[in-house]
């Protein structure tokens, strides 16, 4: 295993250590391994907390930040926030507008949140959550019932985040998020498997000619192991069953292509190419792209495509200024 | 090899094609190569101008936007591009005020970027260059005479971008970027070799248990192969030559960790962490950070280590709005 990193046991304490010293804007709870934003909080904002496992920077915590998420919670490698990380997180960024979760749907992601929730609520925090759903690839996984949460996420939260930034109440905030989960499709490949450090070794095999259709982000099993293809192909491959999943037309989209971490940018601008024209053939029109590594899965080589139906609200939300790590414009 | 690509021979094209669909507030040039702002152009500013082969990216089409380049030249990968694409690029950005040509110091492009200096002078466009060469690894190389260029040049055009920017003239925006080079050192080092498509195969073999120190970004030697090292280690190995070239003490400086395109985020800020506690110790004082991918070598892993002494008026330059696909902040 060749990595940047001391011990394997010491991954996550150790990258907070470097998010902390490199992102000023950033306040880092070391003891409960929370990203916070820095500045101080506006009273009457509907606050949003993300989390889950690390390894899919700069999810989360990269999200943290002026229009964006309030807090992150880091897990181990791939291992949900314990659920006390999570009621500290809700706690300290409540600001008597109550709290929205955003869960990726994994199990032990979304029974912590749930138990998170509980907890808060007791304590008097108004909390809802909103679970994404969005990876077409399979139904039920080894780490879910139901779909994967995995691209919508990201948009979803800068969607999601300028709206509260914009002072609406959690039930507003809770609607929307909801209607960005159900109007965003999305679908990823893997070349490699990554390597999960404390495991040492690639998570799973993949033979040099062949490569995984559907791949979760955690290395999980996709909807088939192919033989390697061109980038065309791996686009058609990805983009046919989003687009076979949900309409996209009659209004404009948005479009992510994401890196999955060990994929270079000029093989994700390469792709994405393919992955315009194939959208552009099926009559979606792209209004907005983000191209680049947002939702990672350690080391993998490869890539996932996200397609968010979208509208003027949407767009709008989507073109408000936001100030994270991650993810940067108009400030 | 496993990439998401078509044809090897045509990466770069596909890959331009991609940025064009991807980027709307970029031109490309498909004939020649070259990635222009697709804004209106100011009269009286002074151009920027900056290329080199690709493989690299988000360097330099990425950079090209308000607040820092006004076209780069994309060689094929780990090539030079042509004089005549230079000439072009040059010529179509001229706005009276002159060009300034941001040369990376590899035989190649120093040879290339001359020669076009030259052909877009006699057609009356008043040309200027500066050639970085911050790399502390080696003195002379495969590829140069002398140090090479590598990270410096990211902080340079966004440093030099921002001062044409506010229309100074060509006079002064060379005096400031053969001052940054100047002030600027860098050190890199490779966990593996990168794969060049045309090629098919590593540019290099590493075992498993070793690490090249001082590497090229075309994965040409560096210092020397040493054992695989923990990240505090390696941060050691990076940080030491280049506080042993330069005295960084008595004002600010602004530090870059790039990734070489092949690792990832969690990575990057993990080592990031050990850098930031070497160079405070040093008495170095960070007044401003970046932490990702900016200069890379394809899918190679690794990372690169850049330190600029800077000063306020650097300072208030690098926070100056920047618009580019691969560094955006304040607009």
């Amino acid at each position: 295993m060749k990595k940047l990193i001391n011990k394997p046991e010491d991954v996550v304490a150790d990258a907070l250590t470097g998010v902390a010293a490199a992102c000023p804007e950033l306040r880092v709870d070391h003891q409960h391994r929370v990203i916070y934003r820095a500045e101080p909080k506006a009273t009457g904002k509907v606050a949003l907390v993300s989390g889950g496992g690390s390894g899919h920077e700069p999810m989360h915590g990269g999200f943290v930040g002026t229009g964006m998420l309030d807090a992150a919670c880091c897990g181990e490698v791939f291992t949900s926030p314990t659920p006390d990380q999570m009621v500290e997180a809700t706690t300290v960024v409540d600001r008597g507008a109550g709290v929205l979760h955003v869960v990726k749907n994994y199990t032990g992601d979304v029974m912590n949140f749930e138990m998170a929730g509980e907890l808060a609520a007791d304590s008097g925090v108004r909390v809802e959550a909103v679970v994404t759903d969005d990876d077409v690839a399979v139904e039920d996984s080894t780490w879910t019932a139901g779909r994967r949460g995995v691209g919508v996420t990201v948009l979803l939260e800068k969607i999601v985040g300028a709206a509260a930034e914009e002072g609406r109440d959690l039930d507003d905030v809770v609607a929307l998020a909801r209607r960005i989960n159900a109007q965003g499709r999305s679908m990823g490949m893997a070349l490699t498997s990554c390597t999960v450090p404390s495991a040492g070794k690639p998570t799973f095999d993949l033979p040099e000619d062949q490569m995984e259709m559907g791949v979760g982000i955690h290395g999980e099993p996709g909807r088939r192991r192919v033989p390697l293809a061109g980038a065309a192909e791996i686009a058609e491959q990805l983009v046919d069953p989003i687009l076979a999943d949900l309409d996209f037309q009659g209004g404009p989209s948005i479009v992510m292509l994401s890196g999955l971490g060990g994929t270079p940018l000029i093989e994700l601008y390469l792709l994405y190419g393919e992955v315009s024209m194939l959208l552009e053939m099926a009559g979606v029109q792209v209004a907005r792209t983000l191209v680049g590594n947002y939702i990672t899965s350690l080391d993998m080589a490869g890539a996932s495509v996200t397609v968010l139906k979208a509208d003027d609200e949407l767009l709008r939300l989507w073109d408000a200024p936001v100030k994270t790590a991650g993810l940067r414009w108009g400030l």
